[in-house]
């Protein structure tokens, strides 16, 4: 069982609560500050959207779920995919017995013939395997790779194909964003996706995510699935306050820029070293390599800091028994420095 | 609809995450702080106890009845407590289709009789109607009234003739201890209680509630639990940061001691108005009086802070239908300043 | 525990059976027998309706309700009705986590006002407690009583207040529609109810129910939510065979017709008893007396067959003690001789 | 979209209907009817073992897996398995939300490092993924091919290496039995199945199947779970009297003996066409072919019987574009006749 080392958050988080902590406000996500937040979205996506504050990227997700879900419906994902593999059944707990159907495709990718292929074998009507209600494509994805404006435009069209919406998980939205060079709207309601689990957690926040929803007609019972699902927070300025500063004077920006530049430098230490190798090439923040086991535990026990990552379909082959995929994460803290270190560990 | 105002945290807790914003940390529970706060609470509550932290009462008291949850299962409550006419079904939803069976008794606690009447319509191996899974009472309930610890030992014998757990919705449980004058352990274990819903939030916290289980088998499943309903937060410490500064220095204790003497005060000033009459005694922070609805209306425009409540079964008669119920709510915030202005408006 | 004594089928519907014994036909509820059955309901009910087979009455009632659920939703009925007291929680499994909220009345019939009181205080969009789903009454009810055209009328008038749809649960249509006598239309539909379960296994089929919907919008993935709660026969013939026989020759109002009379002999033997008093008057097949317990318990022993019944909420204080409620159910088998013996016992 | 033809059932299960036509019998599952059958699973399995009548083996199945749900749960199964690809997700959703993880393996039988490899995925207490909960095995499987007693034992095996029990779909239970020629306990929990969907619908009931669990531990609270998903029929006797013809003299071994037999025949006529080639070996009533699709619509039009059946994993090379796997399927009904019906529509 792996232990899972986060980041502390970022101070400007803190500072922001210690800001909201006075004062009365009406309190279910009617405060003047969920207000203002919920036009700063507007504004950050150039469109009227709908903003549902949740204080999870899992309930993010398993609740978009929910709020499109049908009878005998199925969401169409990666296999490696966080709702599939890091969410312990959420989203099929929540959406009262969804399924998700698994797709292929490179780092994490979903390939969009395979996602073609697979929501095929539901026809509409046909009871007795289920009917599609959604595809759900994670950005950046779980395996530090960055869908391009053509491939998110591709699979909207698939989805189109199918009648479904396409959700985008962005718990690595800005490290997506940051690596595109692009707008929140262009990789966005631009290219067909409907709504989006805006995360805010991973990029140094305390907890905050946001639902944002471009057609909120696939959300008009959003506020009894939060509710009934115990994701609905009294003080929820706890959560706008934190994304009060998050969007404020690009701070978002920042740090994703800032931990995407600090992935750079550790996949050009991991391709330095003869010591193990790149297990692909990463986008953004998360880069993964190879190492032998007994060599990888050395370096743990020597203060390194990286996870055992369970080996992508099709890579089997290019990995010895004695081998393993192991993932590295550089955050907004992250320092040249800590690479340097890293590095000094795993080539003595 | 209501427009329900609440409170802005106190600042001891903001201050206490600027305090843990640095630094890594274990994620999802593990960390050093959320294990010491785990310690902290088997000192409180003076046992070894198993605790979870979630981050709504809504979730902590689902996910309660979740954990002891059967088949056809149901969970005996007061016919207006919080679970049954607050939480939008949350405790059907997250139990997987569990049924709340309403019992009465006088100011929001169950009355023993009742309970073992409507707990004995559920013969065991019965199936056309369902399985006594649960009792669980709130203290201070939400009319304001508090068990006494002879009341709660009552309802424990009733339950355990059903062979069933009680549980304690603690939303407001610093001021029943306060009132009561007793331990954490009185209030609970030594009196049968067999887990809490401790809640912080409404005693000041951002958003912090704990589970609280004297007999850890009944939640073995509890993890697989918490993190399918997306409740597991990935920075705990998020929680255990503002619980450590709740234990701390007896703040809890202070924050509630002095909300219930406001709401003592605040029951005294309706007491000495001809404007309105008490609805009933209170023993802790929230304060119940009937009024005309126009005068009411008229008090809301000047300022006044209250909020209409539901006529509790059985009061039917001695209300007009030109009258409401409302309820004042004192906090740790309250000033008798803000008291004396409410009873000049009134008055006027 | 009560042990339930039920009736063998009429031998018509074996013989239906044994008639379809042979052949191929097209599986899963789409074979010409099937399609047949379908436009007879069209018939029977005047008007184009949508006809699902099922095979228990709970299955009609909770895959009902699961149609026609909203998140957060609360369906209304009254608070001894079968879906409330007899379905072992099916309705809220099988909608998701669906709520009950049970509402009063006279000898199982929903009261209007009580109605409109407990629907308003579930206002649109307060997402705290719930949203109103759904309407449901019985016809004849539990208690043996048959709500009148007009009564009907003004609970759909009550239902489109909220904008809620009014489902009759038709365990025992047939006795209701006898004792009325009028046309399946004239109590349905036309009257405002826009959706039947439809039973006849109660009234001499082996199992047999249709879920009758004159809405068919309403029920748009019936075929989905039937498959994934396990409800959909292979052979679905066998239902239909049964409901082919049932309509022919109005063989179902027959046996209605009987049942209904033999009942009237039973009410008329208990209002002769001096040892038995009648608990309220039946519009239909099932009688209830109030007897001494320690009395009916010899009965028993000599081979009267009655069931204790709850004890209605407003009749407490007209029962002792020692006594206790007790069913009498006639059927389409019942003859007079069973009446005369029964009598017999009671009264030696 | 497929329309499936299904057989009418055998004569005899009309008439058992016929001969309990009359009478009173205790509802619910307690007749005297109901006890006699459930002893005669006692006698047929040569062990004490609890049994459950239910109505669909969607029903059977989907209770079992519910019946040792676990919050978090995963249930092994193979990815062509009719519970992941024919039961429109009620495993899951009368589970409350458990997952299905697909295993792969040649011809729909589970191959057992695959198992390993997958159940290895799933360590204990890591709540991310989830929990391990059941491995099921369909026996014949839906491919037509048999488990070999040594085959269930290694499955066995590997399901107690996680202490977790090893279900069998047993929708063709007679067609497996017969071809192993061993006894019900020798292909059961002689070889550690701790519990079967025994189907007795496939092989020419109307509607009869019955769980039957070895250890009633797991169990234990199994009348709830069937009754909230609707699945307690009141007359059960119209189940245990088809179970009472289908056990009596051996006519389960019988029809299955002749449907395999006629298997047999059919596979020969697949060997003998050069029309069409044999998918795979078959080893009980079902064969598949592979044909050129055009051909084959030809086929249907001139009467021949069969289905697409979706291309197995890993077959997908053997198989041109214009060309499809269909499904052949004999029954108690089949004769040579139709065989010979059959090759003469393909072979001209």
């Amino acid at each position: 069982m792996e232990v899972i080392i986060g980041r502390a958050p970022h101070q400007k988080f803190s500072e922001a609560l210690m800001r909201h902590s006075q004062g009365l406000a009406v309190a279910y996500g009617d405060s003047d500050l969920d207000k203002s937040i919920e036009n700063r979205f507007n504004e950050t996506f150039e469109t009227e959207c709908a903003v549902f504050f949740v204080g999870t990227g899992t309930a993010a997700n398993s609740l978009a779920i929910a709020a499109t879900m049908k009878p005998g419906g199925v969401v169409f994902c990666h296999n490696e995919a966080h709702v599939a593999a890091s969410e312990g059944s959420a989203p099929e707990f929540l959406s009262g017995g969804g399924r998700l159907a698994l797709v292929g495709g490179d780092h994490c990718k979903i390939e969009p013939d395979q996602l073609r292929k697979t929501a095929s074998e539901y026809p509409q009507k046909f009871n007795h395997l289920g009917q599609a209600t959604m595809v759900t494509i994670t950005q950046a994805t779980e395996a530090g790779s960055v869908y391009s404006l053509d491939e998110i435009s591709e699979l909207s069209k698939v989805a189109k194909e199918y009648n479904i919406p396409l959700h985008m998980d962005g718990a690595r939205f800005a490290n997506g964003l940051v690596k595109l060079g692009c707008s929140p709207a262009e990789m966005t309601w631009k290219r067909g996706v409907d709504m989006v689990s805006f995360g805010a957690t991973k990029n140094g926040c305390w907890c905050a995510e946001a639902l944002v929803v471009f057609n909120r007609d696939l959300f008009s019972h959003f506020q009894f699935i939060r509710k009934r699902s115990g994701h609905l927070f009294s003080k929820t300025r706890f959560i706008s306050a934190q994304l009060e500063a998050y969007l404020e004077n690009d701070l978002w920006l920042k740090l994703a820029s800032h931990s995407n530049a600090m992935g750079a430098q550790l996949e050009q230490a991991i391709r330095n070293s003869n010591q193990v190798r790149l297990a692909w090439p990463s986008d953004s923040n998360q880069v993964f390599f190879i190492a032998d086991k007994t060599k990888a535990k050395i370096w743990l026990d020597k203060g390194a800091r990286f996870h055992p990552f369970p080996t992508p379909k099709g890579m089997e082959k290019e990995i010895s028994d004695s081998e393993q995929v192991y993932r590295l994460v550089a955050s907004f803290a992250t320092k040249q420095k800590n690479i340097d270190e890293l590095a000094e560990i795993i080539n003595v």
